[in-house]
């Protein structure tokens, strides 16, 4: 059960809802948001809500049956938009695109992805500072100092900077220089994270675990909610299967499924939900039509010589044609 | 090595043929498909085709590096289509569309469901008469005289009967009755019916396994077509994962794969491949907008009272409006 | 519910019983084995099962809450054992081992392999001659001819032979020379061949299917028995997953949840299980010590040469160490 | 390659190595552990390492082919061990036996399970005091305080504390309480906490991830090892698959395969591994036959009202036979 408290709620008026919410033998947690403040209560009594819904200090009350409960739609059936400002957004009535380098490399690199973007009226740009690697002796990315030149191009061409944030104590060094923070695979379940970017007021991109499944995908999300930040996208980004063909099994599932049950946009991630460069535009593609929100795909100028992840990542060429074919798509989906 | 091979030739000239190819320790196999015959070569020295390209009886030849063979698209670089008859094809340049109940229940289901698919002008049914049911005790299935029945409704109408072949006894008994048959993703693997249904001449519609891989999904295929069936369809069908969230994975991954790597059109289930009705609509676009060459869903006139498979049937009117959608779907993807 | 039946029950008793389960909605199969009959029963409501076990008639009845009925522990509690004569059985009070070739090769390989086994006192041998292959253009076993040398070798020694069925029609000419009929894991699912395997009166060594879960196993079980069959041993040989270090992963949870659910014996195959000789001993060891009754090994003379399958086979000597392991691990199982 | 460097290598002398490995494109990674020094050299070329071996400094070198280095047995093949002082290993030579609960949950818990221990001669006690929770609503553990709990009667019993630490800013304050850090599975490639613990002078208790690789678990151990922490062990703890009959499947192909690849130690969790109260017995003597160098599971005095875990948790009397058990089969194990 999800209660919206009135913004000017007294903390006497808050004790008296949770006073009869232990009458049903309901725990319940406060939760304040940059937006609004709730209590998600949880309990297994039938209550008739409208005894809550009386209680001074309450301005809205819904049941929810889905074990997480802020991030699902039976709270809040339209869906949630975040907002860049610039009138840059993630919606479900415009197609986010987010396209660059696996790893930032070099100031010449920054310069000729924004230039293609920037060419291209695409409003978001990826790259990696601090890159998990599996070795300890692979690059590991450019660090700080990277992320700053990164923010740099960024910033004079009206383009968004999303990059990985991969322990809480980086958060405030990479602050200034992020408008999307990106929690990736392997750190989609480190608790304390989600815990941390739920104090942050810039909005969240949520990468699905390596093998996780979407409602653990959904309560990572909850995690970042609960704490307090309400902008977050969930990412679909393949998952690992016994399937050798390809780097990952894209869930095209996902996207319907996370899409009714949540009201969190979805971004998909095709290049490393298959791994294969040639690929990646039919899914992206079909994404779409699926019913994603957003696109985030890997593109290097010359992917041949990327220090990373260059087999998966398209060409400036390629990546121009696919942001014309998604955004027909777009076009075509809202039509059917 | 695909050596094609002269329809006149002589039985000298093939042994002249295998002769040359013992002395590069290549082994090889005749293939006599309903359309042509050829020799399958494989081996690990380095020879130049020319070598063999120039003897007597020799039509043609390829390197092919796959493990695959006939199916491979090193072969074959234009895409196979299988002809129905009766203006009704699978090809690449038009959508097929096949629907119809999991199990065929009574001849008034049967009327019924022809008739829709008439009025829709849909050219496949499917239904199953023999059903591989995980308990011995469940309904297997209406056999031989639903199958009977099944056929004289759609033969009138002008419809195509798509039904699973279990093993290759039932074959001979059903082969009047069947326009396609069907193999089952419990029998993708099993490797006598391949063989048995490479001697017949009706078209192959070939599930992928339970968690098949897409190469051995391609490798029984190579066992239809080097028995000598070249009538061959590839269906994606989901894959078994950790994920409970639905009944299986769609792997879209697999629909550019396949079209990459062979000829052979390639047919989505996306009924099976979610198990959950109000994602099937979303999933079939996205697997047209893939590449997929056709759609194979479940369909029921009353999804709630269905003997099997009701939770991830289409009724009558949603299945109406996906086929709109997924012819428009079709048109579009030939303008991107 | 399993109702057994008196071995002289008339059919309008059996007739009566039906009728008083049709009054509580109870739908019922007979199941006619080469030991007894029996009425499965299934549905819903609450039955006094006394009212049942008074009718004329009724040997015994047992509620079975199991999804699956006649290889549930909760209908038998003993576990079964199966006599092959000759002091041979398969059992929970001795342990079972069975080693052979993947693939019948010669007459020699058979006739060392036989030699090795009598003087190790080893009482099965597998091997096979219908094999299962991935590519069709592979060897595809010794066939019938080579069976028949197998089982002659075989039977002057003493020895069980062990060997794979891959299609119905096979049985009657392989019946003569088998002694246990196998089900690969390609055919765990193969429902036609299970049926007319419950038709057989020797025993069935049933594989665990590529990604079979553990039910599916007993279900497929469930189909043997229902069939007429009881003589069924069930085999652990490791699933698909993502792990590619290892050709499957063994799943020993499988041991002792089989030996907990069903009364059937549980045979392991280490082998198949990982793929990689230098761990088939432990693996066998562990599987032995978690509560398997039986063991079945590939094992070849020069594994380096072996047709199919080398590099999981173990030597002579290495074999001839691990039986040793195996049966003083069993022993020592006994005193835990 | 890993060069191992003399205690009193000068600078000059390691840039000299740098120097000459950089003639043959190696690059070079120095390791400082609490134990030794190491270059880690990493390159294509065929190098004739006595070139390396004989410059000043090198106290030995060593070509290593696996992608992981420190931790691999082609570097060192006696297996580490793990010093506790008080007499507590954890190594090849005597079995480490660690027991508790999931969550601590009150001093009356600690206290009862450490006599327990006592009486039982365990001397390492688990349990966790920050919970990686998959809701934020769900019990987060006792936090700081209740590890102080928990090391103030462990000391005083001779026992040492294993407990989960999940970011690198928790080390600091749990330092002076915790024995051994525990990596959950969901931080098993949290490359930042690992980096951190590679910094600790304490033992590191490594889990694989929830679908990790043996491969990546071992990268996992190389980050914390190439860090500067020698003292790590590895665990097993199930891997999640398809089969939904358990929590997880215990893969016991990973046991003799990380103690063939790594000189790490290897410790089985049998409790997540199944997530079955009765089958956890049977497992871990699975795990003993088959190589662990230990055993780590879940016990709880009154396991129905556990707050966490309590499915798959033994009771006392239920561990104590266990402890025998292992004992005995360890002992077995060292006479086969």
């Amino acid at each position: 059960m999800i209660i919206q408290l009135k913004h000017n709620i007294l903390s006497e008026q808050i004790a008296a809802i949770k006073s009869e919410l232990d009458k049903y033998k309901y725990s319940s947690s406060v939760v304040n948001t940059q937006k609004n403040s709730y209590l998600v209560a949880i309990g297994k009594a039938e209550i008739d809500i409208r005894r809550i819904g009386i209680l001074p200090g309450v301005a809205d009350i819904h049941r929810v049956s889905d074990d997480f409960k802020m991030v699902s739609r039976k709270w809040k059936i339209e869906y949630s938009e975040i907002d860049f400002g610039d009138k840059v957004k993630i919606s479900a009535s415009e197609l986010a695109i987010m396209a660059g380098p696996c790893s930032i490399e070099s100031e010449e690199q920054i310069m000729k992805t924004v230039e293609h973007l920037k060419t291209n009226n695409i409003r978001f740009m990826r790259g990696g500072v601090f890159k998990p690697r599996s070795s300890p002796y692979a690059f590991r990315g450019a660090g700080i100092e990277g992320l700053k030149l990164f923010s740099n191009y960024c910033k004079a061409a009206g383009i968004k900077v999303v990059t990985e944030v991969m322990q809480s104590s980086q958060i405030e060094e990479m602050y200034p220089y992020v408008d999307m923070f990106q929690v990736g695979a392997r750190n989609s379940q480190n608790y304390n994270l989600l815990d941390a970017l739920g104090k942050v007021d810039k909005p969240i991109l949520l990468k699905r675990g390596l093998s996780g499944t979407v409602d653990e995908l959904l309560f990572s999300a909850e995690y970042i909610f609960s704490g307090g930040n309400e902008k977050i996208a969930l990412c679909e980004r393949g998952i690992r299967t016994y399937e050798k063909a390809y780097r990952n099994v894209l869930d095209i599932n996902a996207i319907p499924y996370l899409k009714d049950k949540s009201h969190l946009p979805v971004i998909l991630d095709p290049s490393h939900a298959v791994g294969i460069r040639k690929y990646v535009d039919n899914l992206a593609l079909a994404g779409v039509i699926a019913g994603a929100d957003g696109v985030i795909f890997e593109m290097h100028e010359q992917p041949e010589i990327a220090f990373s992840d260059g087999q998966q990542s398209l060409n400036f060429d390629e990546s121009a044609k696919l942001y014309k074919r998604l955004r027909d798509t777009f076009e075509f989906r809202k039509l059917l």
